[in-house]
């Protein structure tokens, strides 16, 4: 039950479940060059590892905006290659990874495609790294499993994602389950990030959360951050204004090394 | 809130919401020529209006059975032929679907793909109807919205499914939510189906299920028979033994008159 | 695995458990003993064999109406004696079964008081049966331990009482879980009945539920009926109105004698 | 939807609430004096500032043990008297709160009771400062109304814990839910702890949870401990060895000062 070492994955030159710690950041959709520079931008000036960027939404309401798509491809390769980062994107069918695949430095799995095992299949054939996100109301050993789709397909460089579960709570838009990371991190020695947006919905509970993840032994976070959050196309109630970001990576600078044995597998 | 009107949906010469009650009947998967005819025989003797038979499966492992898949085209075809009735098989992958499509008479979507929205959008720019199960974590608006997503690119032509939603119970397979079949057909007109197979995953209490979809209000039942459960290559704890469907049979024959204005749009 | 025979219970000349439907009917609460006569009168007239009214009500919000507590009493026995009908009424506090079993014929326990134990020790010392409504997030095993407390106090008087569980789902009130229903008949053989008003929440969808609860193979059912649903003071969202419950209890009355085989114990 | 002030209760000499740090520690249950000052003693020494030990125990089985009851008392009366540290021990029956009241310093009400609105107004209508669990399947506005009973029965000292709630997922014996305790904080300004033990129910994840649980805010911990876990007569899954304990307690000395503002009502 116990693995014999944690599993390493590399993203550009960033490496996940080391030991180290890293932040993905940026707004949930790419909007505009000009807004996207500019969240990059700052993302990177308070210490942010990767960015965040989604060019395909999934959105319960056919009739909402879906994301940019294509168009969004130039954008995502002129910022990316300015501010010098990674970039990770959500795919959302098998035949979007040849052409995203040259942008992207890792693939995002939205929870919604956790069970999308023809796309999972499609992403273990592939050389990219896979980041894989928990669906919303997939068991831990479910979701493991969706892994194994993509590893025995041939690509072992899965980066897991708990983003929160579905229960009867209401009142914040998911419940984060920060157990699963302890338990999915010691059990199947996976490095495991942690969602605090989706997590818990509410902006300025946000920083909360991302500390609690921290300490409960994730690998990183991946946090939705907008300009002017107030007229973000998605996910508005969510994103961190560029304020409150700067003052959380400044904790998480000070503080996450002295969880650093929570990331290891010591039980 | 109230719908003008049941929208009535056709497969081959049945349809659906028109205050008939329908039951697609077979094994869980085509497992070989001999097997598919011996069930389908069997069903259509009961008077079972549409075969079920699963040629692309879901499987959480990776390892387990996945269905014949193209190899089971030509015994799909044959035996459909030979019984005279519409068959329903689920697609998994819109790559599947033009191939697929010449053999089924309505393209199921099973509960994990009923997120994956690409699958959907292409599901609405062909023909054939569309039976769409419901996640077993899908709100009921998120259900709706999906059946959307196939509406709005152009195929109107769907019928709905319960099939059971995840909840903290363990005893049962999944927890048969019967109120959303009242909820759903009233009050957005959309045939609704019921899989009591899947609803409670327990052999000897699929039939109470069943009865109680119908008297919920259901405009059918999807139900898995097969010749010899015990030695099904999935599924083996819920598929109904030749007996128990026909006894099963005979009391929906009987008492599905009782319900029709269950199955109308009264309050 | 299987009871070697069913439990029956008996409720003055009432039996619960033996094959017939009983179906007990009356307002969420006790209000005046003009509205409890008229719907009490009502309800007979209609068939109904047992009155319900609410003496205690536990509700969220302390500052909601609670019941008329012991100013109910005279009420509550002078209406079920003119109507010579048995009373089921909640009991919240182990305090008030002295009094409270000098009217009623059978102690209802509440879904939040399920975990009481020391309330369920109580009744088990007492000689009243006992209506033992499932918690709304109780497994199945955990409703049967409860029933056994009451059991070892030295009372085998019980019924039970699937009322809707809490799930992710809010477009009904609860997720009515019928599967509870076989499942525990079958595996421990008590009588179980169905709360269909708490099961959705939602008047016109009520009798649906009520009929789908005794397809499942309820032993009866528990209704809330108002003479003006509007007014009510609790409840009045589920609460049918006298027109509504004296259709739904002509077809009970036509259609109970179709499901004795599946209020037995036969798989 | 901003308290103005955080509320602050005292329980002896301690407060909770003010920005300061507490850890509650000891068995699930008292179960022999020898076995109850060991503990007590090494929990002091390590820097925890009161004392757990179930006296009454809820258990799903009535044939389990069900805690010690008045044979405990003077156990209980007098390790904390040598210990000189505050007891918090749980009560299950409004008429237990006399005799308990003479011993514990703050009453604890367990999940399952907190809709137990008769034992939560008996202890408004007392002066000892109550510790109410957040129920299982409580929504977060149930919870702090279930407060309210208390509150407008005259009693304002009144701690939240949250203990994790049941959802789908079975890897782990809870979800804990550290968004509650940022949302019911920063709302409605109750000091809130957090329950690491029950929260996860696997003794070698609970150090990461009681940290998680730290640095979402909370204002203490409530941890079980035991000299010899596998022993325990209840809860030996989840109980922290002593090694364990202490170096966690080491840990949280030197980590909580920086969760100061956590603690705090800003946003």
């Amino acid at each position: 039950m116990r693995p014999e070492k944690n599993r390493e994955v590399r993203v550009g030159d960033l490496v996940f479940g080391n030991g180290s710690f890293q932040v993905i950041a940026g707004p949930c959709s790419i909007e505009s060059e000009e807004q996207y520079r500019t969240t990059s931008e700052f993302v990177r000036s308070c210490g942010a590892q990767a960015l965040r960027g989604g060019i395909y939404k999934m959105r319960t309401d056919p009739k909402a905006f879906q994301g940019l798509g294509p168009k969004a491809y130039p954008t995502a390769h002129k910022i990316k290659s300015e501010v010098q980062m990674p970039l990770f994107s959500e795919v959302t069918d098998p035949r979007q990874i040849p052409a995203l695949g040259e942008i992207v430095d890792c693939f995002q799995v939205g929870a919604r495609n956790m069970h999308n095992y023809e796309l999972l299949k499609e992403l273990g054939r592939q050389p990219r790294p896979v980041l894989l996100k928990r669906n919303f109301s997939a068991t831990l050993l479910e979701w493991v499993k969706a892994a194994e789709y993509i590893e025995l397909a041939g690509n072992d460089q899965i980066i897991l994602c708990e983003r929160g579960i579905r229960t009867f709570e209401s009142a914040t838009r998911n419940t984060l389950d920060l157990g699963a990371v302890a338990y999915v991190k010691t059990r199947f020695g996976y490095p495991v990030i942690v969602d605090p947006s989706h997590g818990i919905g509410i902006a300025d509970l946000v920083p909360r959360m991302a500390l609690a993840g921290m300490a409960a032994g994730a690998d990183g976070l991946i946090i939705e951050v907008h300009s002017s959050p107030e007229e973000a196309l998605s996910d508005r109630d969510q994103a961190l204004s560029f304020g409150v970001f700067q003052r959380l990576m400044k904790q998480i600078h000070e503080l996450s090394p002295h969880f650093a044995l929570e990331r290891s597998l010591r039980p």
